[in-house]
């Protein structure tokens, strides 16, 4: 018998998220990989509309959690976005299923092109939360690595003042990001 | 121990559904419900900045299955919009969970403001899903309805054309939505 | 001498339909067909802005009314959208004649992506009217068809308690559409 | 009997023209004049969505044509719109009557939140014609009255320069419009 | 030392501009001329993402004033689109630098897909001017070419009439323009 | 005479931006502070038309540079904004000008509705620079304030393993910030 305790549904919608505008002109654009021609464009080419099916609309395997050891932060966001679900091109919105291990965390981070809906199923040793995103193609920006990790560097003067750190903490923090 | 087994995530993006714009102004514009003042706009006004608080952002409770015996379909929507989570005006998401009594059924709809994409979780006797929407205010247009409960009721002569049944039935249709 | 009599502007406004969102970047990117390449996008690819002229906003043709004995409904619809219109693209506009036989109609349909303002041009025998939609290219859903005649078809179980139908009335209707 | 005599579509997609984003939040939005409290909002407010008919959605006596005469130009437009037809509200489309006298025309304009895709019906002396319009609420500028009638006025030197006109030309077209 | 006198900020925010939506759905879609493939698109094609670099968002040269004496109306514009900063594509947002000769103008015009927002900087003998846009591809109409200079050209009998003006002054200026 | 020495524009378009959609309705929409009324939108209210001038458009005072001495950043940005420019109001641009002293810096951040695009005007003592940004209101969020200083807090473990700091040099951040 499924047990399932949803403790609570959690907006995301601090100051750090913002939102989105799909545009879409056609009933569907089923989303297609172009690697082959190295032409890129804003989203996603579409599928011959003659050769999509019912599949194009569908993802599996969700139900088999990521292994998250091997994340330093002890959690594993797994996505399902316009390039697992191609059938979700232009119609703005996506689903992310979230492990956490016990004290495992999900780092400070914005969604620049999307607003994150949580909703937690227990528990506290091992966790699972879903997530709804207003994108298909949510981006994110892990605080740290964008200040500290950023190619090229941002100036190590400006991150110390910015930050009020010492400049051999930014180093350090530099090198480990 | 939480078993969850989730068995797809299905895009419910086929042609009765479309996107949606939620054109956001501001970091937050956490809705109000202005009952008092009889004055609409599209969408909602927004609750005084100053007074926004992190509750705002936050809704419970959905761990609580609905009684869905009462239904006719047997099956229940707990949808969460604007409406119980002020804090997703103009944000252009929302969250729903599903649940099915064994046969029960999602009656054929379309969503004229959002594109639904939905994750099963198991079971077959009674089951539970949580579906993802791009809208802060998902409208449902339950097509059965629509055709034949409609206020005021759509000619007699036109239903029995466009759906190839006899005058009788129409009337009986029409009768029972 | 020409006469015409409007009878009505009807804005089809209902539950049923949805607006539309054109994003132009340029001040116009006239239509092509790129049928060699079997490449697709959302909305159409641009002439090259060199080559445009003033025929590619112009279109001829909407005074001959098509025969509307052949169509079940006894009535037909001209659109006059991006595909005979290429200058239309992006545009979010788009204009439809309907010709009405005597009792003929037009079925319970949705536009997706588009809103319809309709003028009537009488009269009771053999009726005329003119639309405006707001979109380059609306699409349409006939609802009993969408229903009864979708590919993959709806499960046979659900559109009977849907439509509170019998089953073998529903497996008759699934044949005719 | 009807004589209809339609002779093209000229979608007019020039570069005077540019289109538009209604941002629908619901499903219907029914303005409303809100005259008495003196509070203006970018749109309309809505009616309360309890009090809306199937009469918000219509509008008659687009078949009276307007008296022309009166008009320096010959012509005149009859535009329904959101002030008309409240049902129209946030759906972005609108219809336009244009009558033409013999030799009467319709100025070099443009239509800043709309484009304007127009149908001809015959004839020569005395015309008809109907357009629709990308927008609930197409502003129209008429270039020559911007221009010379501008109120505070274009610099008398500034537009004598741009024009390529003597300076008492440009003080004569300023006290025309 | 720097000397800068700014002077005002005015929107030209009036009856003739418009605004734009940009509708980017990826962090970053930095543009790529396309001239060899001869397919174009409602905006710009995206340079592969792995080759951008932060000179993508970099343009220099805009202290070095153009000649303004070439140009009729003694003023120059000198603009900074995604064109010249590719980085700018999908971002709605460009800026120009305005040179004035003493007594040169900028002739009436519109930015049918942008506002223009100008910074006044000193001084009366020869004037600098910033302005922000809310466009990556804001295009301009200068009405006096617009109305006596377009191909085809507008009927001369309309222009007389529209603008009250003989007709030998309307085919003059049909030939300046 | 005036010396302008322009460096560069750089455009702010990294990572850590996002664009914005101003759904304009109306060729203007002044804005009006409303806060006697203790009723908020999504965006501002407009001023009544009839009372709309041209000095709605207009803002000076820009040339008086701010002190910036008393900044702990030894930096100031003067935003031109909808709150001070009221034309501005649905337009989607705004202006700053930005004012650096000596070694002082803009210290990381994002714009979560708006693209940043900047112009530097010399010096090296001193600096000044002017930005345009793709929204009438552009929010800022201050990445150390935000991360350091939000209220609530961000939890304490959270921080340290995310930004891998010792916990009481997040505390002793948490204080400062």
């Amino acid at each position: 018998m499924m047990k399932v305790v949803i403790v609570a549904i959690l907006a995301l919608a601090t100051t750090l998220v913002s939102a989105y505008d799909p545009s879409p002109l056609q009933d569907f654009c089923v989303a297609i990989n172009n690697t082959d021609s190295a032409v890129f464009v804003n989203g996603k080419f579409c599928k011959d509309p003659t050769l999509v099916t019912a599949n194009d609309f569908f993802f599996s395997g969700l139900n088999i959690p990521e292994n998250i050891a091997a994340n330093k932060v002890e959690s594993n966001v797994t996505l399902v976005n316009v390039d697992k679900l191609p059938g979700l091109n232009t119609l703005g919105v996506s689903l992310a299923r979230l492990d956490f291990a016990p004290y495992g965390l999900n780092p400070p981070h914005t969604h620049p092109h999307s607003t994150e809906l949580l909703v937690v199923i227990e528990g506290q040793t091992n966790a699972v939360a879903f997530a709804g995103l207003s994108s298909q193609n949510p981006r994110v920006i892990t605080i740290a690595n964008a200040v500290f990790g950023s190619n090229p560097p941002i100036n190590l003067d400006v991150l110390a003042k910015a930050f009020l750190l010492d400049k051999n903490v930014v180093e350090y923090l530099q090198k480990q990001f």
